[in-house]
C-alpha cells in the first residue's frame, strides 16, 4: 500500500499514512487533535477540515452543506486519503482547552487562553540591581527580590549546591541571569541559574493514567503548545483488567506492586521516548510532569500500596500525593524533574475527576452541571461554583466489554453500532475500522440493548421471554442467546451473540449509573430538571450515542442539547495545571470542596438502583421521550 | 594530684576534677552553666553556690554576707575543691535563657520558660480517627488532620518512601502512631512514623560558630534540657586569625574553601562526639542543628564562596541560608538532620548578632537598648521594638590579642588584670589560671590603657612622652616600651611589654567602637542618655571590666547599672530557635527589621572616629565621670 503525506495546516505537521486511511487517522498520527465525539463514524460532524490540495475520497456527508462541500470541507473521519494532500484544520474542529472550559457555563478565571502562561516549571530572565555600599543585601536577596517582582511569588528556595555558584554566575552574567523555577510544595524552588539570557527550550508532560489507556502530551513550556500526543494501553492490563484485580495482584503476588509500578511507568517511558523522537528533543529536557489518574492508578504509579482501597471502608493511603522526583519512580525524563499527581477525593474519585472538573470549568459554573465519566466505574460529579458532590458507582467493567461473553474494547473489529430490524431476523451492525466483527464494545452494547428493546426481543426487565423464536434466538449454556453475527461473517469464526445474563449484567451497570445520579440529586434536594448541562467525559464517553443511552435508561431523559462531549478532560486538566498557576490552585480547591457520597453507606442508592433495573426505568414518567 | 568528685544539684551531675581546682571548673566540666560575668575573678559575685557536703577552701568573699557564708554559700570561682563535695546551684546563678530574655526590658512573647516547648524537630504521639464508610478520607489526610489539631501547623509534607509505609504503620499501631516532625522551609515535614507510642529520645544541637571559638550545646528535645556544653578553638585559626585572612585563604589557595569548611565542621564533629560520649547517646540520635555565626563563618561552614564579603561594596552570597542536610556539609549527626543557620543582615552583621538580639529580647524592648558584641569586629545593635539599627566597626583583632606584640587570647597565663602604681615602677597583675604571665589578653589591655593613663605614663593621645623614665620604660625597635613583667617572672623568659604602636593600635580599636555607637545614635537622632540598657555580649565581653572600658573611652560613660553582661547570646539564641517556634519567627523578623548602617559609606563615622582617638575622647564632656 503506497504511503501518502498528509500535511495539516496551520500546524504545519505532516503524517505519512497508507493510502486508504482517513484524514482523522493522519491527524492522529501527526498529533493534531480533532473532535471525534461520535467516535469517527461520521455522525457528529465535528471533525470538519478543508482540503486545500490533493486527492481524497469523501462521501457526501449530511452534516456538510453543499456550499461547504464546494469549498473543500469534508469530515476527516470519512475522507479517505488517495494521494499527498494538504488540509486545513479550523479551530472549531479542535477540542481545545478553552472551548471545553466555557462548556461549564463560566470559565475558571485565568485558565482561559487569554490568561498569561505560568508553567509549573519555567525560565525567567532576571535583571538584578548591582550591589552598592548603601545596599548591603546579599546576592541571593537581590536575586529573590528581582524574581519576586517578576514572578509574583515570595517563598523562594534554593539548594546548597546551586547557592554555592550564585556569586560567580550573577557576576558572569553582568547581573543578568536566566533562572529556572518550579512551583512545588508551597514554594518556588530555583533549580538552575545561567549567566545572561539562556534560550534553551524546556518541556513538560501532561499525563492521563487510565486503567486501560495512558495518554501523554508533550508540551513546550515556553509557548504552551502541545508538540505531540501519544496514547497506549496501560501495560498493567496483563495483571488484571480493572483496578480491583490489580490491587489483588499488588497484595497477593510477590513483587506485585513493583511490577505494576514498573508496568505503568514503562508504558509512559515508551510514549515519552516516541514523542521526544518525533519532536526531535532529548527526554532530559522534560523538566516537569503533571499526572492525572484515578486513585488506584495514582497509588500504583508511585508504588504506594493500594491495599485498603478495595476493603471496606475503602480508605486510600493518600488522595493528595506529595510531588516526587522523576528518578524516584523510574520515569525517564530529567531525573530531578518534579512529578505532580493531581489530588483526588476518595478511593473511587481520583485526580482524573478533579482534573476533568477543572478542565471543563464545571467547578466554577453558575448553573448546576453533571460531569459523567463512565469507564470501569461510573464516576460522577454534580454541582456548581457553590457546591460539588461526587460519587462512584461500580458500573462494573461491562461497558468496557469485560464480563460479557463477547465483550471487547473499542478496537478494530468491535461492533460499535447495532440495529435490529423489527422482524428481529435482520441485524445490521458497524464495526470499528469496518473490519469483520470480533466482539462487541460498550457503545455496541448500548445500541444492542436499545435495539433489542425496540424490536421487542427483550422485556423491560431484560428477560428474553417475549415470544420471538427466530433463527437468531437459541438456548445456550447460560440461558437464551441472541446472535448478532453468525460464524461465517465474524473474524473469530464463532457466532457473536448476547445472552440473557449479559443483558442483565448491562442493566445492572446502567442502573448503577442512573441510581448514582439520582442519589446525588436527592442528597442536595435537587431535581433532574435542575441540571443545565451534562458533560460526558472519557474515552468511552466519546463513542457513546446519547439517544440510545437515554433509551436504555443509562442517562437522564433530558434534551440532547443539555449533553456535551468533552473528551479526555483528565489529560486536558493535567495540561492546564502544567501551564497555569490558577488551574493548580483550582484543582486543589476542587479536591477540597468536593463532598464524596459513598453510595454503599445509605439506603437511597439501593432504592434507586432497584428502581432502575428496568428498561428504561420502573418509573416511566422519568423517561417521557422514551415512553412516547 | 588526687581526683575529687563534685556533684551538682539539682542537676545530679558529677564531675571528676583534680584537687585544687575550683567549683566553677567542676561545673564547667559537668556541663552545668554558671554566671561568670567577671571571668571568674571573684568580683561579680554571680556564681554563688551552696556547699551541702564535703571540704572546700573558700576565701571570705565581699559579695557573700556572713549569714550566707554560715549557710554554706561560696563563690564557685573562688572555692577550691579539697575532697568529694556536693553543691547546690541556685537558679539565680545560672545564665538561663529566661533571665537573659527579660534583660531586654520586655520578654519576647512565648520565648520565656512559661511558653510550651516547640522544638524544630519533635515527636508527637497522635491518635487517628478510624476510617468509616461515611468518612472517605485517606490515611494521610487522617494523619495530617490529627497532627494539625495537635501541632497547630497546616502545611505538612512527607517523602514518598515514608508515605509507602503509612497504611501499614497506622494499622499496626491501632490508629495510634508516633510522628517525627521537623519545621523547615515554611512547612512541617513528617520524617518518621512509628506504630504506637515510641519513646526513643531525640536530641538537637545549638551551635555558636565563632571566628575564634566554637561552642556546642547538646539538648534533649523532649525536655529542652541542655545535657552537655562543649567549646573549642575553631580549627580554621590555622589558616588565619580573622575573617579577612580566611576569606583570602579561601580565594587564593587551592581547595582553600574546602579546607576551611572541613576545619570548622571537624571542630564541631569533635565537640559533638565528646558531648555524645559524655551523655551516653549516639550521634545519629541528633536530629537537628541550629547554628549561629557571623556571615563569613556561615558561608564557610556551608562551603559557600565568601569572596565578595571582603571586597567593596561587601556583598555576601546570602544572608538567609537555606536549611541543609547534615550529610551535605559533613556534620556527623543523623545524616538526614536539617541544619539551620540563623539569618544575618549584611556581610559584617551575621546570624550571631540576630541570635543575640532575640536571646536578650533586645528586639522586643520598649526602651532603647544597645547590644554590643566586641570581638575581632565590634558589632552593635541599637534599637527597641519599633526600630533596629546595626553596624560593624573594624575594631581590628587587637582586643583578641592579635596585632599587639605580646597579645594573646584569654588563655592560661594571659595577663587579664593590670594595676600600675602611681610611681609607675610597681605593676601588679593577675593572669588567667594564676599562672606565670605569657602575654596580655583583651581585658588586660583595657586595664593597661586605663592604668597607664591614670599613672600618667601615656598622654591622652597615647604618646609615651610624659616624662616617666623609670626602669620599666625603655626604647625599643618600634619606639618606647613599657614593661609589665620582666623576663625572670614570665613563662616565656622574655619581658612582656606594651609599646607605643600597641597603644595607638588599641586606641584605634576603642575609637572605632565608640564612633560606631555615636554614628548609630546620630542616624536615629538619639542621644547617649536615651540608651536605657547596654548589653555586653560575647566571650570577650564577659571578661570586660566596664569601669575601665569607660575610662579609656571604649564604652559610653553611663551608670554601671545600665550595663549588663549577657554572655554567649549567639548560642543561647540558637538554642531558643532549636526549642521554640516563636524564637525562630522572631529571628527571621529581626533580620528583616534590622537596618544595616555601613559606616564606611558616609562622613559621620570618620568624624566620630577622629574625635574618639583620645583617652577617653576629644570631647571630655562626654565622659564626666572620667574627667572628674
Amino acid at each position: 500500500m503506497p504511503e501518502r503525506a498528509v500535511t495539516l495546516l496551520p500546524d504545519g505537521k505532516t503524517a505519512q499514512v497508507a493510502d486508504g486511511r482517513t484524514i482523522l487517522d493522519a491527524a492522529h498520527e501527526a498529533g493534531v487533535a480533532l473532535h471525534s465525539a461520535c467516535g469517527g463514524n461520521g455522525t457528529c460532524g465535528r471533525c470538519r477540515v478543508v482540503v486545500r490540495s490533493g486527492n481524497v475520497d469523501a462521501p457526501r456527508a449530511q452534516q456538510v452543506s453543499p456550499e461547504e462541500a464546494a469549498a473543500g470541507v469534508v469530515l476527516a473521519c470519512q475522507a479517505v486519503v488517495r494521494g499527498d494532500i494538504v488540509v486545513e484544520v479550523p479551530e472549531a474542529s479542535r477540542p481545545a482547552v478553552h472551548q471545553m472550559m466555557t462548556a461549564g457555563g463560566r470559565a475558571v478565571q485565568g485558565q482561559g487562553e487569554g490568561a498569561p502562561l505560568r508553567p509549573v516549571f519555567r525560565k525567567a530572565v532576571v535583571k538584578l540591581p548591582e550591589p552598592a555600599l548603601d545596599d548591603p543585601s546579599s546576592d541571593l536577596t537581590r536575586l529573590y527580590t528581582a524574581l519576586a517582582r517578576q514572578e509574583g511569588s515570595r517563598n523562594f528556595q534554593m539548594g546548597l549546591e546551586l547557592l554555592r555558584d550564585v556569586p560567580r554566575i550573577v557576576r558572569e552574567g553582568g547581573w543578568q541571569v536566566t533562572v529556572s523555577c518550579v512551583d512545588a510544595r508551597g514554594m518556588t524552588e530555583v533549580v538552575d541559574i545561567m549567566p545572561g539570557r539562556d534560550e534553551t527550550q524546556v518541556y513538560g508532560l501532561a499525563v492521563d493514567i487510565g486503567t486501560t489507556t495512558c495518554v501523554v502530551h508533550l508540551v513546550d513550556l515556553a509557548t504552551g503548545e502541545t508538540l505531540d500526543v501519544r496514547g497506549a494501553y496501560n501495560r498493567q492490563s496483563e495483571f488484571g483488567d480493572d483496578v480491583i484485580s490489580r490491587i489483588i495482584y499488588a497484595d497477593e503476588t510477590e513483587s506485585g506492586l513493583a511490577r505494576l509500578q514498573e508496568a505503568v511507568v514503562g508504558t509512559l517511558n515508551t510514549l515519552v521516548k516516541e514523542a521526544a523522537a518525533r519532536v526531535g528533543m532529548r527526554v532530559d529536557d522534560i523538566k516537569v510532569a503533571v499526572m492525572a489518574g484515578n486513585t488506584t492508578m495514582t497509588h500504583l504509579v508511585l508504588g504506594i500500596p493500594p491495599t485498603y482501597i478495595r476493603l471496606e471502608p475503602y480508605t486510600p493511603a493518600a488522595t493528595s500525593m506529595p510531588p516526587v522526583k522523576a528518578h524516584e519512580i523510574g520515569l525517564y525524563i530529567s531525573p530531578e524533574a518534579w512529578v505532580f499527581c493531581l489530588p483526588g477525593v476518595a478511593s473511587y474519585v481520583g485526580g482524573d475527576i478533579t482534573s476533568g472538573v477543572v478542565a471543563t470549568g464545571a467547578g466554577g459554573s453558575d448553573d448546576v452541571v453533571l460531569f459523567v465519566d463512565i469507564g470501569t466505574n461510573g464516576e460522577m460529579v454534580l454541582g456548581n461554583k457553590d457546591w460539588l458532590l461526587a460519587c462512584a458507582c461500580s458500573a462494573g467493567p461491562a461497558f468496557e466489554g469485560v464480563g460479557i461473553r463477547h465483550g471487547m474494547r473499542a478496537m478494530r473489529g468491535a461492533i460499535e453500532h447495532v440495529d435490529v430490524d423489527p422482524s428481529c431476523d435482520l441485524v445490521s451492525y458497524r464495526t470499528v475500522g469496518a473490519a469483520r466483527p470480533a466482539g462487541i464494545c460498550g457503545s455496541g452494547f448500548i445500541d444492542c440493548l436499545a435495539s433489542m428493546r425496540r424490536a421487542g426481543i427483550i422485556s423491560r426487565n431484560g428477560s428474553f421471554d417475549t415470544g420471538y423464536e427466530g433463527r437468531r434466538m437459541r438456548m445456550g449454556d447460560d440461558g437464551p442467546e441472541f446472535v448478532l453475527a453468525f460464524a461465517g461473517e465474524t473474524a473469530t469464526g464463532e457466532d457473536i451473540y448476547i445472552s440473557e445474563p449479559d443483558v442483565k449484567n448491562l442493566i445492572r451497570s446502567k442502573a448503577a449509573v442512573y441510581a448514582g445520579i439520582q442519589s446525588m440529586l436527592r442528597m442536595v434536594d435537587q431535581d433532574l430538571s435542575d441540571i443545565r448541562q451534562i458533560l460526558i467525559a472519557g474515552g468511552f464517553g466519546s463513542y457513546l450515542n446519547i439517544r440510545k443511552a437515554i433509551e436504555i435508561g443509562l442517562l437522564p431523559d433530558l434534551p440532547e442539547q443539555v449533553y456535551r462531549y468533552v473528551g479526555n478532560t483528565s489529560v486536558e486538566g493535567a495540561k492546564m495545571c502544567l501551564l497555569r498557576r490558577e488551574a493548580r490552585r483550582e484543582v486543589e480547591l476542587v479536591a477540597r470542596r468536593m463532598t464524596y457520597l459513598e453510595l454503599s453507606a445509605g439506603n437511597t442508592f439501593m432504592e434507586e438502583f432497584v428502581s432502575a433495573l428496568f428498561l428504561p426505568h420502573t418509573d416511566l414518567s422519568l423517561f417521557p421521550s422514551v415512553s412516547a
